[in-house]
């Protein structure tokens, strides 16, 4: 739950299984479970005020790893619960865990690492300090260690 | 075939279907044609030289109409052929007809208008003469009546 | 909106734009507009009681034509409001249109048609009657002519 | 390489990115790494002799874990060498790791473990031996230690 003002250290979406995201095994894709978790990270930067894509700043938050888990298919039309928590907050990244359930069962939990870079002339990206006005909004989850 | 040089009218491609296109119902979603489609148009703009994505001109082709008859469906590892003939030019916009085929059997028939924009300052997009870097690359297909 | 026990002929969802659906140009991919049409139109089938995966009646309802005209592009975070209405019910198939719209503003506008069949011995799909406790569930919306 | 009749242990394929591929920050979605990957196994599978996908042994192969370490940005019509290699087979499972270049740079390294199911009637998922139709064409590849 998130306080008006007080940083934001996790949140949950629900979401219904679309049709074009079921596989030929009549259950969802694996890679849409990575899609998945972006919806709740990008859910927690609205909560906190924010926008991922908002430029202003100059900077862009690309991953630099992502992994899943997988214990129970999801299936067509099924209702799943996508918790996301920050795990750990560095002066250049953020980590979080993401934790998909269905009426309570466990579905799969994943992980994800994004970097705050700026673009550089030639096009690469270079890490850089998260601006205060985005990482002040964020805080770890006191549940992150459970 | 395209003589180096001589404009662009039309372009095939072959290429098999992967896993994650298809649907719970063993075919292709019905969404990926538009994909397919647009595959084969940015393979005929490289034959003829181009990108579809270099900004250097400042422009942009956006698709304002896009339409595809499903015949027969495509199933997993498929090879299907994906042709594309430029049937109409005008001044900021080309058509496109798209024809798919598993050994020689019809599968889809589709079409694509991209008009050719700048965007403004407000963002919005404004449809612009195609430069004629682009425009002398291309020409109507002889065999788009038929 | 629909009276329990009537039969149902439009439904009206609103959704987000999720970062993946957008581009490099900044803008929904114009393939995903066919994914939020059909969002919508399994959102009509719940509403009418029914889920289009439903094999029990051993039928499906593959697309044998799917449109759209694109008027004003959508963008990251965007809402949108998607409506969908049956235009047209035969025998064996049924037509929709439907409305994309932002604040009220045409966004889009797409169609498409749907055909009732059966799966072959041989895998090959074969049109056939609409079973009765589906259509009967659905009716042709009266601003459809509108 | 593969010497026809003897086990397939790796395997690559190149493939050039495509637009829809790509976000708005204009590189590859992370996401669709995990489709790369599948991809590049899916071409193993039919280098030995196999398709992932034939049922005949009612055997199913859905992933319990997959993950990718990204270390440099993929961009549009960017040509990506994707290689696959088998590190670990044991009785009911297969593992692997997925090493993306271009031109030789290393642009991403990626994992995905796979299990052999069989549905139960209440559709749950149940391990079982891969059978050695299978298990027989795949061998643990020499340089996965490395």
């Amino acid at each position: 739950m998130t306080t008006p003002g007080s940083p934001c250290s996790e949140h949950t979406i629900r979401r219904r299984v679309f049709f074009y995201e079921v596989d030929s095994a009549g259950i969802v894709h694996f890679s849409n479970y990575f899609r998945y978790m972006e919806e709740a990270e990008h859910a927690l930067w609205r909560a906190a005020g924010l926008s991922i894509a908002h430029r202003e700043a100059g900077v862009g938050f690309p991953r630099v790893a992502a992994s899943f888990e997988y214990k129970r298919p999801l299936r067509f039309e099924d209702e799943v619960d996508i918790r996301i928590r920050i795990t750990a907050i560095s002066q250049r990244s953020m980590k979080y865990t993401c934790e998909l359930t269905r009426d309570g069962e466990a579905i799969a939990i994943g992980s994800a690492t994004i970097v705050c870079v700026t673009q550089q002339p030639d096009k690469s990206m270079k890490a850089v300090t998260i601006p205060l006005g985005i990482a002040s909004r964020f805080a770890v989850s006191a549940g992150a260690a459970s």
